[in-house]
């Protein structure tokens, strides 16, 4: 077993099945798309293990608490960890994380998105380790973010592959 | 005539004049900067034949339907197109495309993002094909574009040369 | 001493402290993540010269004026000069800058966003010079930013290392 699932399965987390793309929805693009040594990340959003979108869904700091949408972020990182893992065959390939951008549908005046995405980051650190996990990172605030009343967290990114 | 110009001539689209910058307005950086075999873009805009920003203006779920502003995604792929064929010279040196940010000008509770940056998916696939136009792609809601009342789609990204 | 920081000095730049992170915020990432001969950039804001986030701090069009934001735009330029210097000892290592992607906290109708991240372009230019210094771009509006009341801009990227 890869050393960084054997890693997953020891913290307890489980990888979602692949999304389950809404009824009426075309998504003409790859999860990831790599190209050379560098996998690209399609914009994730959280799921429930089945692959559903997990909710809660809407703005954080109106329908979603600050609590609720770092563990969404956290979903997103095991989406995202779920894509890599079909796309590379094994998350022992990722070489190292490169850049993340973290989006947070964020109801007027709230500015915690940096707290929102650590628990995205926080599972990518204890999972890969300091060095191989690193990422640069931004977490900003999106007016709105897509799927029916609105996924409350989206991220995107690259990693480096062996 | 290269293999994706014909392609883009068969499908009957025409690549727009490079950009008219709107009076009054700086852009001091280039629409796409080559550096090694990465070609990164700019974001880009939908724009008339002639090089002027193309309307509807404004924001997709208010004054600009998702119809429109698929076609106005399609367009802002015209756009990218002409920048990298002068930036470039020839299309067919584009190995790969890597990643694309899709941004939308969205209206309080607008979020079918997705089905607008179709229109540019769509058109990448059918003219470059599945293996070299395949993209990893984020589709979001943004609170404000620029120039006048708000370009309503703007998209950015990186291309792998030969 | 380096070319970049002899033009910084000659300019009257000084490049600001490493940032005081605001009490009780968490940023378990780094301000630039070297991999190879790339450097990603974190997210940055506008600083002091000691460090701490610069005002005035909410949304451009509405507290801040674009005068102010063309001005915290330069600001958030010295601060990602001043990541780069702790990471790289020293900024001639930098060979091109790649992808700019830049982050304007906007007020409802706010559409000048270029004309804020010019800010951030004209001194990358002017420290740099053309060739290194050239940069593809983005200009957006965000709903929200980070930290308090909100920075008014926010800028990341990648620069490309000797």
């Amino acid at each position: 077993m890869s050393i960084v699932e054997s890693k997953l399965e020891s913290l307890g987390f489980v990888i979602p099945e692949a999304m389950q793309i809404p009824e009426g929805v075309k998504l003409p693009f790859p999860w990831v798309n790599v190209r050379g040594n560098r996998a690209f990340i399609s914009g994730h959003g959280p799921q429930n293990p089945d692959g559903s979108l997990a909710g809660p869904f809407g703005k954080v700091g109106a329908e979603v608490t600050v609590e609720q949408a770092f563990e969404l972020a956290k979903k997103t990182g095991l989406s995202i960890l779920g894509s890599l893992k079909r796309e590379l065959g094994d998350l022992d390939r990722i070489q190292g994380w490169g850049r993340v951008f973290g989006m947070v549908n964020s109801a007027p005046g709230f500015t915690q998105q940096p707290a929102v995405i650590n628990g995205f980051t926080e599972l990518i650190i204890n999972v890969f380790g300091d060095e191989v996990g690193c990422h640069a990172r931004s977490a900003v605030g999106m007016a709105e973010l897509p799927f029916g009343n609105g996924i409350a967290v989206e991220i995107e990114g690259e990693v480096l592959l062996r």
